[in-house]
């Protein structure tokens, strides 16, 4: 297997109205193009079922047969993904009830992606569909692995059976219904129940926390779900060929943050590698964050380079890419530690729905811009090998995310404006324009022993035994940063009736009681939107006072020695400037240097499989521009050119260079 | 019972999540600390049927026992609400059909206020649980009142039960389908029945008119509703128990207006004391304006004082209130008339909805700014007693409102961002900030004799009956005030087929044919906006002619000498200034006289207990300010000072004074 | 048959309200100031079902008597409307299943027009009601003509019956399923059959094409209604008595654009004479846009003089006439060659729903300004007879418009905010600021060799027929000016995968294949909005490039000499001076001469009964404005003034002459 993989999805199924030309296939024309251009990889049949089991029983792969044969003729590598996002007519022809029930009542047959992975009768057809499928295609030598599903989330099922088996989950939990009422405080409104029989319908409760673990649960069963496909595929697939998803983020038009509806964190100990996709703004609005923000999110599950399983080549009007851009993007996937990408896809559809989801190739199906500067990026990186690709961070900061926090402010929220999401990357954001580095990591996946720096934004929820870690964190050394709403109740969403930040006022030295809208609010001259804390230092050090008639007596920012270490807390929610110079003295707590280049330059380092270390230098502007190098000795992998420490390294607009040392 | 009533409502069944301190239960110190802070009055039990009705029939008061317990140890007074206006899982189990139909269809079970109250099953039940809790608690010497329901409302009811019981509505008033045919012109898109067999499903009528009647009916339904609970409870309670109701207003994320869904006066005379919740918005929008509007509407209910059975101590993050705050709202309630306030809630709640309307603790249960200035409230009331409370007033304007024309400016808008209640209040407002203080009264029970003026904002729907009572007003000398969309059409929302204002005509010396919009339109500089009439003066002195190229020949504003009275008519909706100068001379003329002091200085006044005339002086400003004493001599009953005519009377911003004559 | 038609909808079933005046009948009254003001004409019946058969088979047509004998007494005219378009709730009582059922599910009585056309019950019923009617009134002398139904449209109807039909429908098209999965791509998301049982409820489909022909075959079924309704009338009707049916427009709470779920065209077949309603801003919104494009897409139809069945006196606050507009609409709808005009309504409605939608008639039935001018107008007309109405046009220019087009850049948006009506408006309002008269007709209706310039707004589907029409058309010595989107999908709205603009590369001399948001990009100093393509002239003449950094290499308006004739190419959505400058230039090459006045003066002309050329000068201003007279002699028919070549001619504001030369 030759990485970095470049390559496309590939659906010769939708090419029926595309005429072939002269006496090649469309698929063996489409893929001798794709070989040409230096793409090594395709993804395929995510989405068939109704092409592979056209009524019950009755199977047919031979359109897959077609593309495997001309895979291998071109030289290509395949991913096979299983069906079993999209559902056939017969199915639920026969089985009505296989379709999702959400909390508007049942979808109706056509879309993707609602399917209830409760029912027993989608269980028994999946199974056989994917047991049929990975059979027929294992054996194959192009199929270097497998993806399961695509993009699987929870969609919010509340179907019978899926509520069953939430009340079987909390059974598990609580002996009795009154501790159930108790812990969930099901007496507000007369909600209480002294029998399981007496569990209502969830779908319009208004029980923020009893929704907050309902949520809970339909991600493990996410989790659950994605095993289970994982386990049939092992009974397969040969030792080398991997297991792979396609997870997504919270989607803004665009990948924006942590996904509310799977935890990736334990679903990704079904795979042998992880995977998602990202999308991001193009033209004036490609700034990288999302490719980073999803990178180093995705690194971060198993600690190991990722696949970028699918991103965009063009789009729609809005993401047609400047002149460069589609370069600077693939080496930004590979600045975060991707093993590679795939576009979406190779060539744009002509009818149905994703229409304007453009490709590689526009609808006319002729090579043009798009797919010229993609053939640049992979006669690049077949030269550039394994030198470009998988390579590896040793970072010092963490910042930690947590999906029960987000849910919780969901429910809960900061305001309508500010979403957990907002507030992660709000901070992550910060950092990345100062490029600094850092792993996203689950909250219960945190190994503080790795870090100089932990960064809480909004970690609202709180278990006892993670605020002792980061309580722990801290007296021994270490440096934490916390933003407003963190600290605030446990993993269940229920505030705390203690003193907040919970369990954590001595470490932060401070406490507070009251909060407040920011109407007129200033910290030291930058404005407070949404949202703010009135703290009161306790031991801290106010960094800084709220600028107000009535709040000035109050703290925004805090800071206090803590044993060892130092933690910080930040109020509220400014403008980013007074955020970025904060952060600045937190790094300095931390011991962690500071470039001086700032974005639209962006800086992305590790270690590739040589042992070089090599650096990424990204211009995210329209304007060429020049920067000293930083290092001692090194030389530009791609042009061969060598610089010296102080040297003017120039940079085209939209343009890159690869440093190693 | 000693006035004023300070306190909160009390929720012992949501405490499971906090620890008791000590060896004190949690609910012995909340009412410990509740006495401590001068607070006499605690309200339980409002919504817990499934607290106290675990089962069918199977009853548990142990948690109102030791609250009753506890509050007899602190001192404290109870009031009991009952529980029905939250069901429990069971009760919906056993019979589906109790869940409210609006016209999106069935409701499902988890929110409070959604039961249909025409089911018998409901009925059954309530009365059981009713009787239960009343009787349990009637005879206990703490418990000084009982509350019906909470909040009733008829929250759009279009079950099969409520929708028979309409059609039986209208066999009464209408011998055959023909009549009611005409009445509602239902020949309109075919909609005529000729059999009662043929009445339609309401919930997807075209018909504004049927649709009026329907929520007339319905307002009625929760009349007749909450009568049959006072009843019961009549048969229980000791004669100097009173029974009221928490009234609620139009909702705009505060109390905003007249109630649409119930006749506030008609379902008064079920109670022995009028009650309402008032929530306002808190910080620099603190204006008193709804403390005002909604203690003016409730006090004259039945012209007596009345009780404020919830308003914010701090909630959310809008709602923290500066210091001082606190104290000018308890002050401005009793300046209305209020006997007290209750704040909702003692305790922020941990968790399931509510979480962050907070309450007088937040949730790590330590008192702190708020408690501590509810507390200087307490002591000074308790200071105060029978001097500060049941303020009276004799007052010599009267504001008129009506539920059938807000009703008909719903299907008939005036603008979609100018409702009736837009219209109110923008009167009201105007008199507010002029600190000319009145009665607001349903049309119905408005006895003219009383008042001097009479100000009727947007009286849509005006019967026969009652416009010769307005015109009789006028011609025997009373001042008659009204703005555009008053008098256009009868009760039922029909518009009169005569010229309008209807049967007013001679009385405004004015009518009118055309309406406009009010682009680029101006009154005296004042811009229009909205909607506009174009009067025509008949025997009316023009007081205004629009400017605009083609309007300018029609009147804006007219004043018209009728008998020994004066009648004027406002014909659009200006900017503020125009108003408020127009009722300057409405005033005049019907020789109300106007105090210098304008808002942010509000003064209120009224004869307490003792035969004392009170003035409050409240200053809605975060600026100090200083005015002169308009009487002779008076004495600040808080402070003790003295002034004479003349002296200077300070007040701090957000300050407060009551001088006494 | 006199015309001009002047008159309005009269509805004496909906008068219960209105006290009769002396011992006239209302309706005798009413009818007797039509008559009064020059009115000849009104239309019945249209929605009055329940009135005439009150239950199953019990008919009463007393109503209509009374009116048809009043006309007859005051010399009306009546038009007949079939009252189909709204049903009695006993039919619906008996047959629930009638009722629509859209994407949202079973639509609820109440409403007019969400019957389902295709169920055989109302079909029944609605024959026999429509038989009952026509016969009774067929042979009464004053009835002059019929009108089928009422603004009938498709009304999204999902319901099982017209499922079913489409079904049958495709099966009539594909052979096989396999070649229906592959000419809509059903592959896509699994959503391909294998057996036409399989085929499942479109309506939650994500598949565009298959619900733009599913709305391309309701379409279908509204033409086939109204031809059974068009064909039980003739069995009825005299000769002279005309059929035709009340188009009306995409509604924007006026009439704006192409009618998306009727093909008019089609339609128009069944009708012996086209009709439409036409509403529009008013006041200072007044442009007389809408008049003239309505207008002339009804004109268009058949090539013939229409009725304006509906048109506004006064309606809400907006729609208030200043003096002079209502005079000016009128001679408006006779400049786009319209045989008369009828207002809506007759009177003010007192209740239901239609309440502000207001008539001649005030709700006060008082005759007020606005019956006045349309006394004046009555007058006019009644002198002025065939003088004035039933012009013809011989345009040179046609602006092509389709359904289909329409309905694919729904489902496959240009821009949330740029639908195709607002393409063709933007085009059709610069030519008719201009003074350019043309055609509006439909792309399969196109006669090529009647016109020198064929304008192609967002023509995005095209057949290769009608592509190939057009190329000839070029070659032949013709121009066609076509704007972005147009020539890039099949008649299917499926994208073709050849080169765009489809099959007219050559022609065009030019082809794109990248497309672009339009954020800080101009073209000769006017701002892009919205979309814009990047066009790479070949042969063409690039008339401008985009300014842009990344774009300017791309051509913005490109020109190319194509046989004997000329294309035009205009990229982008810019603003209307460049569009307005560029046409000016296509209408030079198409040798069509352009008036030097422009909006707000508006000429438009045509040739009347007895051959005269008359021209009718609009001013759409508040300014009183003065035009030279470009006519070697001309007479003001309305005022008898004569101008010789350059007389001024002077106009009040929203004042009106019509030049007989």
């Amino acid at each position: 297997m030759k990485y970095p993989m470049f390559g496309s999805a590939y659906y010769a199924e939708y090419l029926s109205h595309v005429k072939p030309e002269g006496n090649k296939s469309r698929t063996d024309l489409d893929l001798s193009l794709m070989a040409k251009a230096g793409m090594n990889t395709i993804r395929i049949a995510e989405s068939t079922w109704s092409t592979e089991e056209r009524s019950d029983g009755v199977f047919d792969f031979s359109y897959i047969d077609e593309v495997l044969s001309c895979a291998q003729k071109h030289g290509l590598n395949v991913i096979i993904g299983t069906p079993t996002y999209a559902v056939p007519s017969w199915l639920i022809k026969k089985f009505p009830d296989i379709m999702l029930t959400t909390k508007s009542g049942k979808i109706k047959y056509g879309p993707r992606q609602c399917i209830d992975v409760f029912n027993p009768d989608f269980k028994r057809y999946a199974e056989r569909i994917i047991r049929r499928l990975i059979e027929h295609t294992a054996s194959n030598p192009c199929v270097i692995g497998f993806q399961l599903d695509n993009e699987t989330k929870h969609f919010d099922n509340f179907s019978p059976y899926a509520q069953k088996a939430f009340v079987a989950y909390l059974q598990k939990k609580y002996v009795t219904t009154e501790e159930l009422n108790k812990d969930f405080t099901l007496h507000y409104w007369s909600n209480a129940i002294s029998s399981w029989e007496d569990f209502p319908d969830l779908s319009n409760s208004i029980n923020g926390n009893l929704l907050c673990e309902y949520e809970k649960f339909l991600r493990s069963s996410v989790t659950d779900y994605l095993k289970w496909q994982s386990e049939i595929i092992a009974e397969y697939k040969r030792k080398e060929q991997f297991i792979t998803h396609n997870f997504d983020f919270e989607w803004r038009g665009y990948s924006f943050g942590v996904q509310p509806s799977v935890n990736h964190y334990d679903t990704s100990s079904s795979l042998t590698a992880a995977g998602c996709d990202i999308y991001h703004p193009s033209q004036d609005e490609l700034t990288g964050a999302e490719i980073a923000f999803c990178g180093d999110s995705t690194r971060s599950l198993k600690n190991e380079p990722y696949f970028v399983m699918e991103t965009e080549s063009q789009g729609f009007k809005t993401w047609t890419p400047y002149p460069g851009q589609l370069r600077l993007q693939a080496y930004s996937h590979l600045a975060s530690g991707a093993l590679g990408l795939m576009y979406w896809n190779w060539h744009s559809i002509h009818n149905s729905f994703e229409t304007y989801w453009k490709g590689v190739l526009g609808h006319d199906m002729i090579p043009g811009a798009i797919y010229k500067e993609a053939s640049v990026i992979g006669q690049e990186l077949k030269k550039l090998g394994g030198r470009i690709c998988g390579i590896k961070k040793r970072n010092d900061a963490a910042l930690i995310t947590d999906n029960c926090s987000l849910t919780a402010l969901k429910y809960f929220p900061i305001d309508e404006k500010l979403s957990y999401n907002n507030v992660v990357r709000y901070v992550y954001d910060s950092l990345y324009e100062m490029n600094v580095e850092c792993d996203v990591v689950d909250i219960n996946a945190l190994d503080t022993s790795k870090y100089k720096l932990v960064i809480a934004p909004a970690l609202y929820c709180i278990s006892s035994a993670n605020a002792k870690k980061l309580k722990d964190f801290v007296s021994s050394g270490g440096v934490l940063f916390a933003t407003f709403k963190s600290f605030y109740a446990d993993e269940k969403a229920t505030a705390y009736s203690e003193r907040v930040p919970y369990s954590l006022t001595d470490c932060f030295g401070m406490h507070y009681n009251l909060i407040t809208q920011a109407k007129n609010l200033c910290v030291s001259d930058s404005n407070v939107h949404f949202y703010a804390e009135l703290l009161e230092a306790d031991k801290a050090a106010v960094v800084h006072n709220y600028e107000h008639k009535y709040w000035s007596p109050y703290a925004a920012v805090t800071r206090n020695v803590f044993g060892s270490g130092v933690s910080w807390y930040y109020g509220s929610y400014t403008d980013k400037t007074l955020l970025k110079e904060t952060l600045r003295n937190v790094l300095q707590d931390a011991k962690i240097p500071v470039l001086e280049e700032t974005f639209p330059i962006i800086v992305r380092s590790g270690t590739n499989e040589a042992g070089e270390n090599v650096h990424f230098i990204l211009n995210y502007s329209s304007n060429a521009a020049s920067i000293k190098c930083q290092y001692d000795s090194a030389k530009d992998i791609i042009t061969g050119e060598s610089f010296e420490k102080n040297d003017d390294v120039s940079l085209s607009d939209w343009g890159v260079r690869v440093l190693a040392e």
